[in-house]
């Protein structure tokens, strides 16, 4: 049996202005207990801010999106735009306010946001290419704006959910662990942090999404 | 029967320049796998400095170590000089290059190092009060400075070793998600990405300190 090779897109470390670092991990862990292996990704741009995370204060000062991730990742990530569909099996995206202020900018203009380029692409080519995609916590939230007519969750959060449903994608409730499995388009997702859960509740549903995705292989 | 309370001592967010994410997040994990609660602390003080994850280069930048363990804690982080030993059951220090550059001086100046203040008390305090105490990674050589002779394990690197011994501790080779508990000092310690392991063995020697400390009680 091949190993099995995961893409995972970073967005930065730290929840309100990068990857939630929490559910990047589980979604690591979960994939080397699954016996497979990871390359994590991100784009080569500054973040939309930088938030001290204690006072939750913009501060006044850039970070790279990619040298930042690299905290999460151990210093082994590369740049989103060298990501290549046909070398990996399976596209993960975990969440935090990152993915939604750096690979696009649903925190910022709802519906309407805009998505980076790089990220864009990756999404589009692994769904072209018939290549399993998981999102956490916000990050099906790019899914809806890149892809339209999925079937996903974000957890329970009612105007979170409608801005969704309004890029042309089904939304339904989640509590907990619970994954969304859209088995036409290959999408699978977990509302992880977008709830409020317990560490170890974030931890089963990041596994339980990546097994789903492994075992539509 | 009551809940376990654990305090969780972080040195920033970064394996380079902080602490090591997995291995904090891991020890996160552990502690609400085990039906126990965790506080994280941090001291109030600048980094050593600034690494780029990336490229391993230093940054002209500074960044606070509170403010920075903030992104693991996910905002939920203390000064460390508000830890009351009374207040908790046991305490555990995750590794990462920040405890041997911010908490103490040991990555720069080796066995002569000196020692965060905040840190140094919140150990000795808990010590001397007779909590259970658990340090990953590179973190025994800093309960080697501020304990001396307690027995303990990085892994299985002669020179680290070789340091920590001068300082008066006992060390222990130990491979993979084994741990070393010093029962007489109260000391549990795992080698983690001391060694060159994967991501689930680091999850798995974290687990084994966090449970090994939770049945001291």
């Amino acid at each position: 049996m091949n190993t099995k090779k995961v893409a995972v897109i970073l967005a930065g470390c730290g929840v309100f202005d990068g990857s939630e670092i929490q559910e990047a991990v589980a979604t690591l862990l979960a994939i080397d207990k699954a016996g497979a292996v990871y390359q994590c990704f991100a784009p080569d741009t500054d973040q939309y801010h930088v938030i001290n995370h204690l006072t939750g204060e913009e501060e006044p000062a850039a970070r790279n999106v990619l040298a930042e991730s690299a905290r999460i990742a151990r210093g082994d990530v590369k740049q989103l735009d060298t990501f290549e569909p046909s070398d990996f099996d399976v596209l993960i995206i975990p969440g935090g306010f990152g993915v939604a202020k750096n690979l696009c900018t649903f925190a910022i203009d709802g519906p309407g946001c805009s998505v980076n380029p790089e990220t864009e692409k990756a999404i589009k080519r692994a769904h072209d290419a018939g290549i399993p995609i998981g999102a956490l916590c916000i990050s099906p939230a790019l899914m809806a704006r890149v892809l339209g007519e999925v079937t996903l969750t974000i957890g329970s959060d009612a105007g979170t959910a409608q801005a969704i449903e309004s890029m042309g994608a089904t939304h339904k409730n989640t509590a907990g662990d619970e994954i969304v499995v859209d088995a036409k388009n290959k999408i699978v997702t977990t509302p992880c942090y977008m709830l409020d859960s317990k560490i170890s509740t974030v931890f089963r549903g990041a596994e339980n999404a990546v097994n789903a995705l492994l075992e539509m292989l």
